[in-house]
């Protein structure tokens, strides 16, 4: 009984800690994407084209390598990329405010 | 020719800003999931059940809310949180250190 207790305990400040993370991952991402609204501007102003597949591929192995560093399935990194990536296209399409011809 | 040059400049610098919180968002996600395999543990250790809807229903309410305030579409606070579970699931699946009967 005390055991349990002490494991409801445990689950609870994981938990605290789980949920400190993701705010901080809500505020880190609504940066990235104010990025990316800068960036998507920025290419339909300039009739850059939108998708950039070297960059992307840089990113890929870089972001890969970082998830090495911190012993990370680097798989997981770049499914992290494909998402969120996939999310900013989705946004743009939602919200064309600056469509890219 | 030089607004380009401009324009090339000010793209460098935004992704620039954009790798910065990418490395940052693969430490704080190594972190996450260092905390998710600690929740895991424990739940089989003491025979916790492994989901917990309940619990995943008040993360989404308050990530939805925390979006707001950051000014991030709450449908993708939503999906962001869906995919590192997901992802927190496919991981136990695949390394099954501590199996949940």
């Amino acid at each position: 009984m005390a055991d349990d207790q002490s494991a409801q305990e445990e689950l609870l400040d994981l938990r605290n800690s789980i949920d400190n993370i993701d705010a901080a991952m809500i505020y880190i991402l609504a940066e990235r994407f104010r990025c990316t609204q800068r960036v998507g501007a920025l290419k339909a102003h300039h009739h850059l084209p939108p998708a950039d597949p070297a960059r992307e591929e840089v990113q890929v192995a870089r972001l890969r390598r970082l998830a090495e560093s911190a012993r990370l399935d680097p798989e997981f990194a770049e499914k992290y990329l494909a998402f969120v990536i996939r999310e900013v296209i989705r946004h743009h399409e939602k919200f064309p405010r600056h469509p890219v011809a």
